[in-house]
Protein backbone atom coordinates (compact mmCIF):
# COMPACT_ATOMS: atom_id res chain seq x y z
CA UNK A 1 0.00 0.00 0.00
CA UNK A 2 2.43 2.42 -1.33
CA UNK A 3 -0.10 4.20 -3.50
CA UNK A 4 -1.16 6.67 -0.51
CA UNK A 5 0.65 10.00 0.33
CA UNK A 6 0.72 11.37 3.80
CA UNK A 7 1.85 15.04 4.28
CA UNK A 8 2.20 16.59 6.98
CA UNK A 9 1.64 20.38 6.77
CA UNK A 10 2.12 22.85 9.34
CA UNK A 11 2.43 27.27 9.89
CA UNK A 12 5.99 26.04 12.10
CA UNK A 13 8.63 23.47 11.62
CA UNK A 14 6.28 20.78 10.71
CA UNK A 15 7.90 18.85 13.84
CA UNK A 16 4.71 18.15 16.04
CA UNK A 17 2.84 17.29 13.06
CA UNK A 18 5.74 14.61 11.72
CA UNK A 19 6.59 13.11 15.15
CA UNK A 20 2.79 12.63 15.84
CA UNK A 21 1.58 11.41 12.66
CA UNK A 22 4.64 8.77 12.45
CA UNK A 23 3.41 7.40 16.23
CA UNK A 24 -0.01 7.22 14.82
CA UNK A 25 0.69 5.54 11.40
CA UNK A 26 3.09 2.99 12.99
CA UNK A 27 -0.05 1.83 14.35
CA UNK A 28 -0.77 0.71 10.28
CA UNK A 29 1.21 -1.98 8.47
CA UNK A 30 1.39 0.50 5.69
CA UNK A 31 4.39 2.17 4.05
CA UNK A 32 2.98 5.20 2.70
CA UNK A 33 5.19 8.17 0.69
CA UNK A 34 5.63 10.90 2.89
CA UNK A 35 5.81 14.54 2.05
CA UNK A 36 6.43 17.33 4.32
CA UNK A 37 5.39 20.85 3.87
CA UNK A 38 6.89 23.44 6.72
CA UNK A 39 5.91 27.11 7.16
CA UNK A 40 2.72 27.09 5.22
CA UNK A 41 1.81 30.33 6.66
CA UNK A 42 -0.19 32.45 3.77
CA UNK A 43 -3.42 31.58 2.39
CA UNK A 44 -1.34 31.51 -0.55
CA UNK A 45 0.88 29.30 0.50
CA UNK A 46 -2.53 27.58 1.55
CA UNK A 47 -3.46 27.04 -1.85
CA UNK A 48 -0.79 26.12 -3.63
CA UNK A 49 -0.20 23.07 -0.95
CA UNK A 50 -3.70 22.21 -1.38
CA UNK A 51 -3.97 22.23 -5.00
CA UNK A 52 -0.97 19.65 -4.63
CA UNK A 53 -2.52 17.35 -2.45
CA UNK A 54 -5.92 17.30 -4.21
CA UNK A 55 -3.95 16.45 -7.52
CA UNK A 56 -2.08 13.57 -5.69
CA UNK A 57 -5.77 12.36 -4.60
CA UNK A 58 -6.58 12.36 -8.19
CA UNK A 59 -3.73 10.63 -9.63
CA UNK A 60 -2.77 8.21 -7.00
CA UNK A 61 -7.19 7.36 -6.93
CA UNK A 62 -7.06 7.74 -3.09
CA UNK A 63 -7.01 10.52 -1.07
CA UNK A 64 -3.98 11.64 1.26
CA UNK A 65 -3.66 11.86 4.49
CA UNK A 66 -3.19 15.17 5.69
CA UNK A 67 -1.62 15.44 9.76
CA UNK A 68 -1.90 19.55 9.64
CA UNK A 69 -0.62 21.94 12.64
CA UNK A 70 -2.24 24.56 11.71
CA UNK A 71 -2.38 27.54 14.30
CA UNK A 72 -2.59 30.32 11.59
CA UNK A 73 -6.58 30.68 11.33
CA UNK A 74 -6.58 31.84 7.50
CA UNK A 75 -4.47 28.95 6.60
CA UNK A 76 -6.85 26.25 7.84
CA UNK A 77 -10.14 28.03 6.63
CA UNK A 78 -8.76 27.22 3.08
CA UNK A 79 -7.35 23.50 4.35
CA UNK A 80 -10.79 23.01 6.05
CA UNK A 81 -12.81 24.53 2.80
CA UNK A 82 -10.67 23.26 0.38
CA UNK A 83 -8.45 20.29 0.57
CA UNK A 84 -10.02 16.93 -0.19
CA UNK A 85 -7.56 15.31 1.43
CA UNK A 86 -8.56 13.16 4.28
CA UNK A 87 -7.30 16.28 7.39
CA UNK A 88 -5.99 15.24 10.80
CA UNK A 89 -6.28 18.89 12.44
CA UNK A 90 -4.76 17.75 15.30
CA UNK A 91 -4.41 21.54 16.88
CA UNK A 92 -8.47 22.32 16.32
CA UNK A 93 -9.15 18.47 17.86
CA UNK A 94 -7.48 19.63 21.26
CA UNK A 95 -7.36 23.15 20.96
CA UNK A 96 -11.22 24.47 21.43
CA UNK A 97 -11.79 21.65 24.40
CA UNK A 98 -8.83 23.08 26.10
CA UNK A 99 -10.45 27.01 25.83
CA UNK A 100 -13.57 25.79 27.34
CA UNK A 101 -11.42 23.59 30.18
CA UNK A 102 -9.39 27.19 30.83
CA UNK A 103 -12.19 29.61 29.98
CA UNK A 104 -9.41 31.35 28.20
CA UNK A 105 -9.28 32.08 24.71
CA UNK A 106 -6.06 30.50 22.84
CA UNK A 107 -3.59 33.02 21.10
CA UNK A 108 -2.92 31.15 17.65
CA UNK A 109 0.55 31.49 18.04
CA UNK A 110 2.45 29.20 15.75
CA UNK A 111 4.86 26.63 16.76
CA UNK A 112 6.06 25.30 19.98
CA UNK A 113 9.41 26.73 19.44
CA UNK A 114 8.20 30.55 18.36
CA UNK A 115 10.12 33.09 20.61
CA UNK A 116 12.13 30.89 22.45
CA UNK A 117 15.42 31.28 20.81
CA UNK A 118 16.01 33.64 23.61
CA UNK A 119 14.46 31.63 26.61
CA UNK A 120 16.27 30.56 29.50
CA UNK A 121 15.24 26.80 28.76
CA UNK A 122 16.52 27.27 25.75
CA UNK A 123 19.67 28.61 26.73
CA UNK A 124 20.14 25.76 29.00
CA UNK A 125 19.41 23.51 26.07
CA UNK A 126 22.47 24.95 24.30
CA UNK A 127 24.70 25.09 27.26
CA UNK A 128 24.01 21.48 27.96
CA UNK A 129 25.06 20.44 24.22
CA UNK A 130 28.02 22.70 24.64
CA UNK A 131 28.81 20.35 27.73
CA UNK A 132 28.15 17.10 26.34
CA UNK A 133 30.75 17.88 22.90
CA UNK A 134 33.57 19.06 25.79
CA UNK A 135 32.86 15.87 27.63
CA UNK A 136 32.31 13.15 25.00
CA UNK A 137 34.36 9.90 25.00
CA UNK A 138 36.46 11.13 27.85
CA UNK A 139 37.60 14.03 26.26
CA UNK A 140 37.71 16.24 29.70
CA UNK A 141 37.67 15.35 33.24
CA UNK A 142 37.37 18.82 34.30
CA UNK A 143 34.09 20.27 36.03
CA UNK A 144 32.55 16.59 35.49
CA UNK A 145 31.06 17.86 39.20
CA UNK A 146 28.46 20.11 37.15
CA UNK A 147 27.81 16.84 34.85
CA UNK A 148 24.01 15.96 35.19
CA UNK A 149 24.74 12.25 34.36
CA UNK A 150 28.01 10.33 33.09
CA UNK A 151 27.22 7.61 31.11
CA UNK A 152 30.38 4.69 30.84
CA UNK A 153 30.36 1.78 28.68
CA UNK A 154 32.75 0.11 26.15
CA UNK A 155 33.51 1.43 23.43
CA UNK A 156 30.55 2.21 20.27
CA UNK A 157 27.97 0.99 22.60
CA UNK A 158 25.98 3.94 21.77
CA UNK A 159 27.18 6.34 24.39
CA UNK A 160 27.94 9.44 22.39
CA UNK A 161 24.52 9.55 20.74
CA UNK A 162 22.79 9.38 23.45
CA UNK A 163 24.82 11.92 25.90
CA UNK A 164 23.96 14.44 22.75
CA UNK A 165 20.46 13.88 22.81
CA UNK A 166 19.96 13.67 26.55
CA UNK A 167 21.47 17.34 26.14
CA UNK A 168 19.50 18.28 22.85
CA UNK A 169 16.23 17.04 24.10
CA UNK A 170 15.88 17.49 28.00
CA UNK A 171 19.05 20.23 28.81
CA UNK A 172 20.68 17.32 30.50
CA UNK A 173 24.55 18.37 31.20
CA UNK A 174 25.76 14.95 29.83
CA UNK A 175 29.00 13.36 30.07
CA UNK A 176 30.44 9.96 28.58
CA UNK A 177 33.15 8.15 29.68
CA UNK A 178 34.49 4.56 27.90
CA UNK A 179 35.47 1.79 29.66
CA UNK A 180 38.30 0.05 27.95
CA UNK A 181 40.47 -3.18 28.34
CA UNK A 182 43.24 -1.60 30.42
CA UNK A 183 40.16 -0.80 33.15
CA UNK A 184 39.21 -3.96 33.14
CA UNK A 185 42.83 -5.56 33.93
CA UNK A 186 43.33 -2.93 36.92
CA UNK A 187 39.15 -3.89 38.03
CA UNK A 188 38.98 -0.70 38.59
CA UNK A 189 36.64 2.11 37.35
CA UNK A 190 38.94 4.96 35.45
CA UNK A 191 40.42 7.20 38.48
CA UNK A 192 38.37 10.65 37.12
CA UNK A 193 35.10 8.65 37.73
CA UNK A 194 35.29 7.47 41.45
CA UNK A 195 34.53 10.80 43.01
CA UNK A 196 31.10 10.88 41.10
CA UNK A 197 30.01 6.78 41.01
CA UNK A 198 26.41 8.30 41.90
CA UNK A 199 25.84 9.56 39.07
CA UNK A 200 27.23 7.40 36.56
CA UNK A 201 25.14 5.67 34.10
CA UNK A 202 26.06 2.38 32.76
CA UNK A 203 25.04 1.68 28.77
CA UNK A 204 25.95 -2.25 27.68
CA UNK A 205 24.99 -3.68 24.74
CA UNK A 206 24.61 -7.75 23.26
CA UNK A 207 28.06 -8.63 21.61
CA UNK A 208 27.09 -9.61 19.06
CA UNK A 209 25.56 -6.85 17.50
CA UNK A 210 28.53 -4.72 19.23
CA UNK A 211 30.74 -7.24 16.85
CA UNK A 212 28.89 -6.39 13.82
CA UNK A 213 29.03 -2.00 14.66
CA UNK A 214 32.43 -2.16 15.44
CA UNK A 215 33.29 -4.27 12.33
CA UNK A 216 31.87 -1.12 10.14
CA UNK A 217 34.79 0.99 11.71
CA UNK A 218 37.48 -1.32 12.11
CA UNK A 219 36.85 -4.45 9.99
CA UNK A 220 38.60 -7.76 10.88
CA UNK A 221 40.76 -6.08 13.56
CA UNK A 222 40.72 -7.75 17.19
CA UNK A 223 38.77 -4.76 18.41
CA UNK A 224 35.93 -5.76 16.31
CA UNK A 225 36.25 -10.02 16.85
CA UNK A 226 33.11 -11.26 18.78
CA UNK A 227 35.25 -12.67 21.33
CA UNK A 228 36.98 -9.52 22.26
CA UNK A 229 33.43 -8.11 22.25
CA UNK A 230 32.55 -10.79 24.52
CA UNK A 231 35.22 -10.20 26.75
CA UNK A 232 34.47 -6.24 27.27
CA UNK A 233 31.02 -6.86 27.44
CA UNK A 234 31.46 -9.17 30.57
CA UNK A 235 34.10 -7.27 32.12
CA UNK A 236 32.05 -3.97 31.95
CA UNK A 237 28.87 -5.49 33.34
CA UNK A 238 31.10 -6.46 36.17
CA UNK A 239 31.97 -4.19 36.77
CA UNK A 240 28.99 -1.79 36.58
CA UNK A 241 27.31 -4.44 38.98
CA UNK A 242 30.45 -4.40 41.44
CA UNK A 243 30.65 -0.54 41.70
CA UNK A 244 26.43 -0.37 41.99
CA UNK A 245 26.13 1.41 38.59
CA UNK A 246 22.83 1.28 37.10
CA UNK A 247 22.98 0.24 33.72
CA UNK A 248 20.85 -1.06 30.55
CA UNK A 249 21.24 -2.27 27.48
CA UNK A 250 21.06 -0.63 24.38
CA UNK A 251 20.89 -3.42 21.93
CA UNK A 252 17.07 -3.14 21.15
CA UNK A 253 16.60 0.31 22.21
CA UNK A 254 16.39 3.86 20.27
CA UNK A 255 18.47 6.74 21.68
CA UNK A 256 14.99 8.28 22.37
CA UNK A 257 14.02 5.15 24.63
CA UNK A 258 17.42 5.14 26.41
CA UNK A 259 17.46 8.57 27.21
CA UNK A 260 14.11 8.68 28.40
CA UNK A 261 14.69 5.14 30.78
CA UNK A 262 17.80 6.91 32.13
CA UNK A 263 15.90 10.59 32.92
CA UNK A 264 13.38 8.59 34.55
CA UNK A 265 15.71 6.76 37.06
CA UNK A 266 18.64 9.30 37.45
CA UNK A 267 17.23 12.24 37.69
CA UNK A 268 13.28 11.89 38.40
CA UNK A 269 12.85 15.76 39.28
CA UNK A 270 13.36 16.73 35.77
CA UNK A 271 9.98 14.41 34.68
CA UNK A 272 8.67 17.44 36.29
CA UNK A 273 9.07 20.93 35.36
CA UNK B 1 -2.53 30.25 36.75
CA UNK B 2 0.20 27.25 37.96
CA UNK B 3 -2.32 25.99 40.32
CA UNK B 4 -3.21 23.50 37.25
CA UNK B 5 -0.87 20.45 36.89
CA UNK B 6 -0.48 19.07 32.87
CA UNK B 7 0.08 15.18 32.92
CA UNK B 8 2.26 13.50 29.74
CA UNK B 9 1.24 9.86 30.09
CA UNK B 10 2.61 7.00 27.81
CA UNK B 11 3.46 3.57 27.39
CA UNK B 12 6.10 4.24 25.60
CA UNK B 13 8.65 7.32 26.33
CA UNK B 14 6.42 10.19 26.20
CA UNK B 15 7.99 12.04 23.84
CA UNK B 16 5.34 11.86 21.43
CA UNK B 17 3.18 13.10 23.99
CA UNK B 18 5.38 15.94 25.37
CA UNK B 19 6.06 17.58 22.18
CA UNK B 20 2.45 17.71 20.72
CA UNK B 21 1.29 18.76 24.39
CA UNK B 22 3.68 21.41 24.48
CA UNK B 23 2.68 22.67 21.33
CA UNK B 24 -1.37 22.91 22.35
CA UNK B 25 -0.59 24.54 25.52
CA UNK B 26 2.21 27.10 23.60
CA UNK B 27 -1.40 28.47 22.34
CA UNK B 28 -2.84 29.44 25.80
CA UNK B 29 -1.25 31.84 28.69
CA UNK B 30 -0.90 29.58 31.22
CA UNK B 31 2.11 28.40 33.23
CA UNK B 32 1.17 24.88 34.38
CA UNK B 33 3.08 22.41 36.38
CA UNK B 34 4.61 19.51 34.29
CA UNK B 35 4.40 16.37 34.71
CA UNK B 36 6.10 13.29 32.52
CA UNK B 37 5.19 9.63 33.41
CA UNK B 38 6.12 7.89 30.53
CA UNK B 39 6.57 3.27 30.19
CA UNK B 40 3.03 3.47 31.58
CA UNK B 41 2.67 -0.13 30.54
CA UNK B 42 0.72 -1.96 32.68
CA UNK B 43 -2.37 -1.98 34.41
CA UNK B 44 -1.18 -2.01 37.82
CA UNK B 45 1.28 1.50 36.57
CA UNK B 46 -2.12 2.69 34.80
CA UNK B 47 -3.85 2.04 38.22
CA UNK B 48 -0.97 4.11 40.43
CA UNK B 49 -0.89 7.16 37.81
CA UNK B 50 -4.59 7.49 37.61
CA UNK B 51 -4.24 7.47 41.72
CA UNK B 52 -1.98 10.04 41.69
CA UNK B 53 -3.74 12.22 39.33
CA UNK B 54 -7.33 12.16 40.73
CA UNK B 55 -5.19 12.83 43.91
CA UNK B 56 -3.63 16.10 42.49
CA UNK B 57 -6.86 17.15 40.96
CA UNK B 58 -8.67 17.04 44.68
CA UNK B 59 -5.73 18.93 45.95
CA UNK B 60 -5.69 21.69 43.73
CA UNK B 61 -9.32 22.15 43.15
CA UNK B 62 -9.01 21.91 38.91
CA UNK B 63 -8.98 18.56 37.04
CA UNK B 64 -5.51 18.29 35.87
CA UNK B 65 -5.06 17.67 31.86
CA UNK B 66 -3.67 14.64 30.83
CA UNK B 67 -1.97 14.29 27.31
CA UNK B 68 -2.06 10.69 26.57
CA UNK B 69 -0.39 8.56 23.94
CA UNK B 70 -1.79 5.06 25.11
CA UNK B 71 -1.65 1.84 22.65
CA UNK B 72 -1.86 -0.46 25.13
CA UNK B 73 -5.99 -1.17 25.62
CA UNK B 74 -6.20 -2.30 29.09
CA UNK B 75 -3.84 0.81 29.89
CA UNK B 76 -6.52 3.20 28.07
CA UNK B 77 -9.20 1.37 29.64
CA UNK B 78 -7.91 2.03 33.18
CA UNK B 79 -7.35 5.67 32.30
CA UNK B 80 -10.90 6.35 30.16
CA UNK B 81 -12.92 4.26 33.30
CA UNK B 82 -10.65 5.63 36.32
CA UNK B 83 -8.97 9.05 35.46
CA UNK B 84 -10.76 12.44 36.65
CA UNK B 85 -8.00 14.70 34.40
CA UNK B 86 -9.38 16.38 30.81
CA UNK B 87 -8.01 13.24 29.25
CA UNK B 88 -6.73 14.26 25.51
CA UNK B 89 -6.79 10.58 24.14
CA UNK B 90 -4.25 11.63 21.54
CA UNK B 91 -4.24 8.20 19.56
CA UNK B 92 -7.76 7.08 20.26
CA UNK B 93 -8.79 10.15 18.16
CA UNK B 94 -7.06 9.75 15.52
CA UNK B 95 -6.02 6.02 15.25
CA UNK B 96 -10.00 4.96 14.90
CA UNK B 97 -10.60 7.41 11.87
CA UNK B 98 -7.43 6.14 10.39
CA UNK B 99 -8.84 2.43 10.66
CA UNK B 100 -12.09 3.12 8.60
CA UNK B 101 -9.55 5.53 6.16
CA UNK B 102 -7.33 2.37 5.64
CA UNK B 103 -9.59 -0.31 6.07
CA UNK B 104 -7.21 -2.40 8.65
CA UNK B 105 -6.96 -2.69 12.13
CA UNK B 106 -4.19 -0.90 13.42
CA UNK B 107 -1.82 -3.26 15.37
CA UNK B 108 -1.58 -1.31 18.59
CA UNK B 109 2.09 -1.41 19.02
CA UNK B 110 3.88 0.73 21.30
CA UNK B 111 5.88 3.95 20.38
CA UNK B 112 7.42 5.62 17.73
CA UNK B 113 10.45 4.35 18.18
CA UNK B 114 9.64 -0.10 18.85
CA UNK B 115 12.14 -2.16 17.06
CA UNK B 116 13.52 1.04 15.05
CA UNK B 117 17.09 0.21 16.75
CA UNK B 118 18.12 -1.95 13.91
CA UNK B 119 16.44 -0.31 11.16
CA UNK B 120 18.32 1.03 8.24
CA UNK B 121 16.56 4.63 8.85
CA UNK B 122 17.98 4.39 12.49
CA UNK B 123 21.54 3.06 11.78
CA UNK B 124 21.85 6.05 8.81
CA UNK B 125 21.02 8.67 11.67
CA UNK B 126 23.75 7.21 13.63
CA UNK B 127 25.84 7.40 11.10
CA UNK B 128 24.88 11.19 10.46
CA UNK B 129 25.70 12.37 14.00
CA UNK B 130 28.83 9.97 13.98
CA UNK B 131 29.75 12.72 10.82
CA UNK B 132 28.48 15.59 12.04
CA UNK B 133 30.75 14.88 15.61
CA UNK B 134 33.69 14.15 13.40
CA UNK B 135 33.23 17.50 11.26
CA UNK B 136 32.50 19.76 13.72
CA UNK B 137 34.17 23.10 13.35
CA UNK B 138 36.42 22.49 10.63
CA UNK B 139 38.04 19.72 12.63
CA UNK B 140 38.40 17.56 9.53
CA UNK B 141 38.60 18.03 5.92
CA UNK B 142 38.22 14.56 5.16
CA UNK B 143 35.17 13.13 3.25
CA UNK B 144 33.38 16.67 2.92
CA UNK B 145 32.36 15.05 -0.35
CA UNK B 146 29.94 12.85 1.05
CA UNK B 147 28.40 15.80 3.92
CA UNK B 148 24.60 16.39 2.82
CA UNK B 149 25.51 20.16 4.21
CA UNK B 150 28.88 22.07 4.88
CA UNK B 151 27.02 24.77 7.16
CA UNK B 152 29.54 27.80 7.33
CA UNK B 153 29.78 31.01 9.48
CA UNK B 154 31.59 32.73 12.39
CA UNK B 155 32.64 31.49 15.78
CA UNK B 156 29.38 30.64 18.09
CA UNK B 157 26.07 31.56 15.71
CA UNK B 158 25.20 28.34 16.15
CA UNK B 159 26.79 25.93 13.83
CA UNK B 160 27.12 23.26 16.10
CA UNK B 161 23.82 22.50 17.59
CA UNK B 162 22.47 23.37 14.32
CA UNK B 163 24.69 20.23 12.62
CA UNK B 164 23.68 17.90 15.41
CA UNK B 165 20.10 18.65 14.88
CA UNK B 166 20.21 17.86 11.60
CA UNK B 167 21.96 14.77 12.19
CA UNK B 168 19.84 13.19 15.01
CA UNK B 169 16.49 14.31 13.91
CA UNK B 170 16.66 14.20 10.30
CA UNK B 171 20.14 11.64 9.29
CA UNK B 172 21.64 14.69 7.73
CA UNK B 173 25.37 14.80 7.48
CA UNK B 174 26.23 18.03 8.25
CA UNK B 175 29.73 19.03 8.72
CA UNK B 176 30.56 22.79 10.20
CA UNK B 177 33.30 24.61 8.95
CA UNK B 178 33.97 28.30 10.74
CA UNK B 179 34.79 31.67 9.03
CA UNK B 180 37.71 33.32 10.88
CA UNK B 181 39.80 36.80 10.71
CA UNK B 182 42.14 34.94 8.66
CA UNK B 183 39.64 34.66 5.95
CA UNK B 184 38.04 37.97 5.91
CA UNK B 185 41.63 39.06 5.19
CA UNK B 186 42.08 37.10 2.56
CA UNK B 187 38.35 37.93 1.48
CA UNK B 188 38.17 33.84 0.47
CA UNK B 189 36.31 31.18 1.50
CA UNK B 190 38.52 28.45 3.71
CA UNK B 191 40.37 26.49 0.76
CA UNK B 192 38.50 23.11 1.99
CA UNK B 193 35.15 24.43 1.07
CA UNK B 194 35.97 25.75 -2.60
CA UNK B 195 35.07 22.04 -4.12
CA UNK B 196 32.16 22.01 -2.09
CA UNK B 197 30.46 25.96 -2.37
CA UNK B 198 26.95 24.17 -3.48
CA UNK B 199 26.30 22.45 -0.64
CA UNK B 200 27.28 25.04 1.99
CA UNK B 201 24.87 26.95 3.97
CA UNK B 202 25.50 30.03 6.15
CA UNK B 203 24.34 31.18 9.45
CA UNK B 204 24.66 34.69 10.77
CA UNK B 205 23.40 36.38 13.69
CA UNK B 206 22.97 39.87 15.17
CA UNK B 207 26.36 41.36 16.43
CA UNK B 208 25.36 42.57 19.72
CA UNK B 209 23.46 39.12 20.08
CA UNK B 210 27.13 37.11 19.17
CA UNK B 211 29.06 39.62 21.71
CA UNK B 212 26.59 38.40 24.43
CA UNK B 213 27.07 34.64 23.78
CA UNK B 214 31.06 35.18 23.31
CA UNK B 215 31.21 37.06 26.42
CA UNK B 216 29.88 34.04 28.49
CA UNK B 217 32.78 32.21 27.38
CA UNK B 218 35.61 34.72 27.17
CA UNK B 219 34.28 37.78 29.29
CA UNK B 220 35.81 41.29 28.19
CA UNK B 221 38.36 39.51 25.24
CA UNK B 222 38.21 41.25 21.91
CA UNK B 223 37.02 38.29 20.52
CA UNK B 224 33.56 39.37 22.53
CA UNK B 225 33.79 42.57 22.20
CA UNK B 226 30.99 44.14 19.85
CA UNK B 227 32.94 46.30 17.87
CA UNK B 228 35.04 43.12 16.56
CA UNK B 229 31.77 41.00 16.11
CA UNK B 230 30.40 43.46 13.80
CA UNK B 231 33.32 43.56 11.82
CA UNK B 232 33.47 39.67 11.42
CA UNK B 233 29.32 39.17 10.99
CA UNK B 234 29.69 42.02 7.96
CA UNK B 235 33.03 40.08 6.44
CA UNK B 236 30.81 36.87 6.94
CA UNK B 237 27.87 38.33 5.16
CA UNK B 238 29.38 39.96 2.55
CA UNK B 239 31.58 36.73 1.58
CA UNK B 240 28.54 34.41 1.48
CA UNK B 241 27.08 37.15 -0.77
CA UNK B 242 29.92 37.50 -2.82
CA UNK B 243 30.26 33.48 -3.46
CA UNK B 244 26.51 32.82 -3.25
CA UNK B 245 25.93 31.15 -0.57
CA UNK B 246 22.72 31.57 0.43
CA UNK B 247 22.13 31.89 4.60
CA UNK B 248 19.88 33.04 7.70
CA UNK B 249 20.04 34.71 10.99
CA UNK B 250 19.95 32.20 13.94
CA UNK B 251 19.10 35.28 15.89
CA UNK B 252 15.84 34.83 16.35
CA UNK B 253 15.49 30.79 15.39
CA UNK B 254 15.88 28.00 17.82
CA UNK B 255 17.92 25.31 15.85
CA UNK B 256 14.88 23.32 15.11
CA UNK B 257 13.53 26.33 12.90
CA UNK B 258 16.92 26.94 11.40
CA UNK B 259 17.62 23.39 10.84
CA UNK B 260 13.74 23.03 9.01
CA UNK B 261 14.63 25.81 6.74
CA UNK B 262 18.55 24.66 5.54
CA UNK B 263 16.40 21.15 4.84
CA UNK B 264 13.77 23.00 2.82
CA UNK B 265 16.03 24.96 1.08
CA UNK B 266 18.90 22.43 0.46
CA UNK B 267 18.12 19.25 0.39
CA UNK B 268 14.03 19.60 -0.99
CA UNK B 269 14.22 15.84 -1.79
CA UNK B 270 14.25 15.13 1.81
CA UNK B 271 10.85 16.79 2.36
CA UNK B 272 9.63 13.30 0.95
CA UNK B 273 10.67 10.07 1.89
Amino acid sequence: MTDRTVYFVSDGTGITAETFGNSILAQFEIKPRHVRRPFIDSAEKAHAVVQEINEVGLREGRRPIVFATLVDREVLKVVREHCQGRVMDMFGTFIEPLEDEFSIKSNHRVGRFSNVAQSQEYHDRIEAINFSLAHDDGQSSKNLDTADVILVGVSRCGKTPTSLYLAMQHGIKAANYPLIPEDFERRKLPAPLLPHKRKCFGLTIDPERLASIRNERRPGSKYADVLNCRYEVNEAEAMMKREGISWLSSTHKSIEEIATTILRDIRPDRLIY
